[in-house]
């Protein structure tokens, strides 16, 4: 590699297996410890109208309900940083930061790889499955085709035992 | 990077600006000098139906205008190939490997990428200018959707000059 600025590359992270691979991948791969990168993992908390769909309902009647939904979301929100970072730790001379946003992951990751100016962003392909792709479309199509930099989508392969 | 085995990086040129800025990119900002990636460059010739839109026509009737249409897809060819070798050219312990076959680019791109069994695939994301993205679809995105290992899709961002 030649490349002589330092590098802030955008990863969207959320929990699932395939963007954790992502993550792995975009740091056995891409990601050079000689040249003082930035990973920035992004986790975009969808609406609250998408979790309605795990509750089983389109509607929700109760705050009770409202304030659990919305814990369960904070939770998940937690779980994906703290496995996010692991999969960090070992990297060295790499400045690793977590952000996290509320939307449409689809407009979120689009805006903030923007926002921030990122060299480049790293998703997995079928990101965002408890919310299944159906009902978002797919992420990493839509970040392909309007994300102004380089976007490499990290599909797990069936013979890849692992990271 | 960590990666311990040496890569195979598969990269889709046409000769177009955006795919040559891709090639760049790739080289610097992921092939990795100290570890012999090895970079095959797949030029697709498309089937020959597609030439015909070249001429402003739905049929070629002379066998005269077929023998040039096809010298010109093999002249095209020929310029793709030395524009990417060109762009190679100050590479260190990294074998390239030039390879051009026949086809509808998205299919050849995923099954070149299949039989040689390739760690990357890496393209612009409009390739294959000549011949419209109307008429062919969208490679990249159908590349991303099938190749069955990561995909890296560099576009050129309109502030950036050069390499």
């Amino acid at each position: 590699m030649s490349h002589t600025k330092d590098r802030k590359i955008l990863v969207a992270v959320d929990g699932g297996d395939e963007s954790s691979y992502a993550l792995s991948w975009c740091i056995n791969n891409v990601v050079d410890q000689n040249f003082k990168d930035t990973l920035i993992l992004l986790y975009v908390k969808p609406p609250r109208v998408l979790y309605t769909s795990l509750v089983g309902t389109g509607y929700l009647f109760s705050n009770d309900i409202v304030a659990s939904v919305e814990k369960y979301g904070n939770d998940v929100a937690q779980v994906v940083m703290e496995k996010s970072k692991r999969i960090c730790k070992d990297l060295k001379n790499v400045k690793v930061e977590m952000q996290m946003e509320h939307g449409d992951p689809r407009d979120v990751i689009c805006q903030t790889a923007e926002k921030l100016n990122v060299d480049m962003v790293v998703m997995g392909s079928h990101g965002y499955g408890l919310f299944k792709r159906a009902f978002l479309g797919s992420v990493s199509n839509h970040c392909s085709q309007n994300v102004k930099c380089p976007v490499l989508i990290v599909k797990r392969a069936k013979s890849n035992g692992g990271n």
